[in-house]
């Protein structure tokens, strides 16, 4: 995945949704003030119950700044995508 | 599905992402304006497959009016939703 940024966070397969909102948390707690959520395929509903469990522990002090849709090539397939842009609120 | 709505299509299992395409367009030509696509859990995905082949057909003639995302109780589970309302551009 070498279009990866810095605070992006591509939604896999393996790893547990609440494994990925300790890993936002602590980008949050390291100072990012943005970070981006991204899922292909399948990891679309996975980024949006990430989503919801962030909302649940970090209540107001999460904002849903983005939220963008489409298709995009990957291993030369046309895929679904779903990003979220997340912004840490004090 | 007590709270659908007029001109809302909640995205189930069993059709295909091409039928749905096919109903969007239909309520289109028979002068619906917008239409919201909702979907939960794997269904998400879907949406999304739903949204990328009709904007493949329709062009600019579609417009992204509005994503939502949240979390909601169907059925006494709390499940993840997606919603997209879109419109159609002449
Ligand atoms: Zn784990």
């Amino acid at each position: 995945m070498s279009e990866k940024k810095p605070n992006e966070i591509i939604v896999g397969r393996t790893k547990s949704i609440e494994d990925y909102v300790l890993d936002i948390i602590t980008m949050f707690n390291q100072g990012s003030q943005e970070v981006e959520v991204k899922g292909n395929g399948f990891e679309i509903n996975k980024v949006v119950d990430i989503y919801n469990q962030l909302v649940e522990r970090l209540k107001e002090g999460v904002k849903l700044e983005k939220i963008d849709i489409g298709s995009e090539v990957k291993d030369k397939r046309r895929v679904s995508y779903l990003l979220l842009k997340l912004r840490r609120v004090y």
